[in-house]
């Protein structure tokens, strides 16, 4: 009969938390091929960030501690050189805390693309969860489906591939050692967390030379791509025995244009694996490839807008085929024509194209904003003669102190 | 009666050939504010390039004699600082030509975003259009719909807006003025075509002042977005007089990849205008803004390679958030994933989307590739355990001399 | 702080279980318009059906026990004549219950569209349930994402609307009132059930008169609709204080040509309400409209069959302008082509397309599968030259006693 | 050089009128497999309606002459029992044409599936074509991108399988011969038309024996299916040497709610073959089947109406799971709630669905009506607090003598 009694639920896997990429972290957990599994991650930050009206905590936190990954979960007969193929099956908030948020970092303490040219303060919309869809007291009249997906998700370095990680990257912070926000990030023991007792030179060891979690690399990593979304499959590279593969940083939703962070919550992420034998020189995997969902909000009807690499938005400077200046014009008459869309341009499922890097000095990007996602006022988004409607975007949570 | 007796056709305006913007170029032809109109446009070289099986035509294209523009258009009571609605209602091939090329230039001669990384040697690929799909009988096994739209559509510029251009430009050329490819491309008088009899100081103030239509610039411009495609509404801000509108460059198809073209085509264009008065100030329009085309063809299987600040093909070296440098990893990937795809990856739908520019220091850019359009083999496409089969993906023409 | 602590969950109603509808079953529960809550159902059946490999269940179902619905769920302000909007917020199984089923009724038990052209025997297919997507034992190489849906929501019936279903369905059953299958289902008392204890006398009113949950009415009820799926927005008139809403008959996916039933399962369904004054006859509501979810499985890719009003799979008889006839041959003809698929076009997210009804005497009605949700073979299920490769679709689940 | 010269336009073949199914019609051109070619249609009445402002042409129209079909095309090498594929690569208007039409016919004199319950009087609205898109004159407010596609397309029968259609036509028509609108339609020497000269017994054979061209059968035909739509991959059954392709009856845009008649037009076809040996029976062929086009408009958002099988616009009655009636009251549910819709319902690209034909006795059927094909109102379409507003959608063209 149709009971619990011949059912079998998906074994949760209780997080095995750390913030280090490093091939010495044991597996916390193992999983055969072809098992379904899940796996608990808690947001991005470790729960430093509140439901609640100030934000006080983005301004305040405490950036060493970040990007909170849950496993390392070994795969039974992963090797060096092998592919592994990981679906990721669903992504859902836990049941008991149905919101998550989006925030603006402090010039000083997490920056973001824009931190500069806004010199930012620190700032947040709380989104509520109602099933598919997200909402924003602080953001009044938007209602969009989610796009959830792992920010993060990768499998273990190898000792080389980290020496090089770690090698590259000192060479860009030397570039510019005072530069804020940083250029990249070095290895730090202060914040560093394995989640599990090791012996203490292991510990030490890791601690002082594991990658941090915050940008993406050939293993994946925080690549913060939203289409990597419940129902794709994605192809890593397998670097040690078992492949050790961590996820976390759960967005229940994110655009392409994700200058300050996406919608970020708790909660738990449905995985499957296979492997496919040699498959990094098989398929030529510098990095991974993926397939994306079945399953896209649809939102046809959308309004674009371009950039090119001409910073006309700061000091009119030409650059060459440069498409991160021409993102950033994009995104700015995206914020011009529609004022206070700041914090949206980041949660809701905006796309950004490169249209083209091939007429010199020009490269071109798009940025598209789906008109589905206004609820009561989908035609007023749209150029008409009378000029644009004033729209009230409501009043995102700042610091307690009133600096904006 | 359904005859042609009670039906009245679109007119047909004659090309007005120019390559250049300028001000004082007069408009070539006028038109009213919802009038339906056709523009016949001859292709980007200007008929440089032939249907037949030798890239020769490629290695010795006379490049100061590209991107004919057919206008300008004037649009009666367009004035400086309106929004001028363009509705491009249809993009086709002459019926005369069903064909298109696809071309690699020399990296002496044109280049192209992976010109010195592959040394590049003039290669081309055919195309036969039939009805809305694309063919090459150089690169077999594919077919695909194109999303045909001008590569090149703008206004003309004030003297003060090309002042500025022409400034920036310089700018950046001094930086390496003997770069290969070049920088940026000053006003040159060599080649330089204005396709109308004027007073000989005014058309020598033209050739000397002349932007160059290659790149895209604040009036729209040389963008190559495969969105602006038949069925799209763009929005030009006017900053002369009646607007002058000029169009060219069409496209059969391109994807957001195009790194050395498009499917490059001579046909016609079919539009109808309207105006918002002082759109310019009403909508902050500082570029174009669009709403994309209800028809687009729907390839929702892919394949998407992933690409970092990370010059992992090349030197190894780090970038601080270049979203140029993960874009070229993203093709680089792909092609290293299936062999000889150069040439597709700029003809067909490909997608490239900024994943995201957030986390330093890699941005994360991808590259999708529908799995539609290979006739075939769309299962082959896929990473499997056997590996990939090779697939012949034929031969592109190359220089008559054999030198790839 | 993102803890339990400031995560208010939505509440969760016990269900109140019934399977008739009528005026006088009192509500449940009680929601205030803009609460989100969560509803829990069990299957159809009422969980007569199990997880294991013989249709017994199927063949012996006790077919006066189904259609159990949750509720009925007042809200409040609503009063006849408004409409009742229903945003339908997510639907999933149970998280300890990850499977749901298929069935093809026995002949004299339950039938089906085809079940006399057929002489069903009993069978079923066991799903299981993988994240968004559902793969069966039964029917290997099939996987899709599911548009999960609640088969069976409405509001309650006044005493008039009742009375006139009553009339009208004896009306259809006294034509043939022997026919096997039923034309349709008169008020039974036994297995009725209110799920309330209620004064004897209201009770015997109820399960006497009480219209039967099978057929779609005018308050919607059991119309299998798969795109009122999670995202959904509906309309339903009102016809009594309070709305009474009832839902159940959760299905994981189910595509148009549902002759057999959905994917069944039971499971949570999360839903917010608001009222419209008056909207009955301010969008003159005979029968519910409804807002698709934006977000629906993405097949592109799908192979069309057709049929016609000529029954050429059985008597070769000329109908006039039937739909229904013509409905039957599409599918019929899709099933010569792919033997086997008989459960599997039940399951998948197909669709079927009234292509045209003005064309005297033929209807012609299309049935679409997409190519998608063939895992290993999408290309092999195309037409061509070598005719198609025998594909294995298992072995469903038959009788104990072999009879098939 | 990209010019005509080197450059080999697709073949017009000059249409070869006939207007009825007969294996003994010769084959007006010839095709070989893999050649793309073009043939011009005139439209299905042989242009009897005029780009006018009043309906008297379908008031009087000659129906003994319609469906005028441009061929038969001879494939060379098609068999008896092979499948012949057919590519629609484009389908377009005149460019000397650019504007169709919808009819309502007289209840005498065409019908339609409303003709009894609306007492129908002829009417028309005229549509403008402008690149892709559509608008009319006679129902503004609207504009949307055309699906076209030829109504009318199909292999010719073989004597056996002619003899079987007019069999079971007849058999129909004798059910009830007087019957307004007719059942169906006889062989009919009247308004025959071959267009070529034959030996006079052959003609006279082929005009009692031919059969009519309005209902879709096994070779295809008729079937008004707006999917079959330029970009599509048509299957059909070969019945006679050379297969004998006929075409015409275009249509610049249909929905799949046809009661009346699409965006009818004259224009132009492009085709290619190809042809499996034996594939009426290695694919089970008993009416065509078809990939449909990558190409399709994507309107997203949709406003959907039900319909169940009891007629309650009408008689109350109760029918048993028939999808006819149940589509009707999906149409007029649309029809009751958006008045003046119904023109634009045959015109549009509505979609109707098959929701379900499982429950007894109804079965329901859904109507989807795209929101964004309404220009300057989309959420004036949706449900909202305040009702509906009255929108303006003109005056379609009536009789001349005032009558509706």
């Amino acid at each position: 009969m149709a009971t619990q009694a011949n059912s079998v639920p998906h074994p949760i896997l209780v997080e095995g938390l750390h913030n280090r990429w490093h091939p010495d972290i044991p597996a916390y957990a193992s999983v055969k091929p072809g098992q379904v599994f899940k796996v608990q991650c808690v947001d991005w930050t470790g729960a430093q960030i509140g439901n609640n009206d100030f934000s006080d905590d983005i301004k305040n936190i405490d950036l060493t501690k970040i990007h909170n990954l849950s496993g390392p979960i070994a795969v039974e007969g992963a090797e060096p050189g092998d592919c592994l193929v990981v679906d990721i099956l669903d992504v859902t908030p836990f049941e008991k805390m149905p919101w998550g948020y989006t925030g603006i970092f402090e010039l000083e303490n997490g920056g973001g693309l824009f931190a500069r040219e806004f010199n930012s303060k620190a700032a947040k919309a709380i989104w509520d969860f109602k099933g598919i869809y997200a909402t924003s007291r602080h953001i009044p009249g938007v209602r969009f489906a989610g796009v959830s997906h792992p920010g993060l998700i990768g499998t273990a370095p190898s000792a080389e591939l980290l020496a090089i990680w770690n090698e590259r990257e000192r060479g860009l912070i030397a570039q510019d050692p005072s530069a804020v926000p940083a250029l990249a990030f070095a290895p730090e023991t202060k914040g560093a967390y394995i989640g599990q007792d090791l012996d203490p030179a292991v510990e030490k060891k890791i601690k002082s030379e594991g990658a941090r979690t915050i940008p993406g690399r050939e293993h994946g990593g925080n690549c913060d791509i939203k289409n990597l979304s419940r129902g794709s499959r994605c192809y890593f590279p397998v670097f040690i025995e078992g492949a050790n593969l961590s996820v976390g940083d759960l967005h229940f939703s994110q655009g392409d244009m994700s200058f300050c962070g996406a919608i970020e919550m708790a909660g738990i992420i449905t995985l499957s694996t296979s492997i496919i034998k040699g498959g990094v020189e098989k398929f030529a995997l510098k990095q991974p490839i993926f397939l994306p969902s079945p399953v896209d909000p649809m939102y046809s009807a959308k309004l674009i807008f371009e950039g090119i690499s001409v910073d006309y938005h700061g000091d009119g400077k030409q650059y060459n085929m440069d498409a991160t200046v021409a993102y950033k014009q994009a995104a700015l008459n995206t914020i011009a024509y529609l004022m206070k869309v700041y914090l949206l341009l980041s949660a809701a499922p905006v796309e950004s194209h490169v249209g083209a890097i091939v007429d010199s000095p020009n490269a071109c990007v798009t940025l598209a904003l789906p008109l589905g996602i206004f609820e009561h006022a989908s035609i007023d988004i749209l150029p008409k003669e009378e000029g644009l409607k004033k729209l009230d975007f409501g009043q995102c949570a700042i610091r307690s102190d009133g600096v904006v």
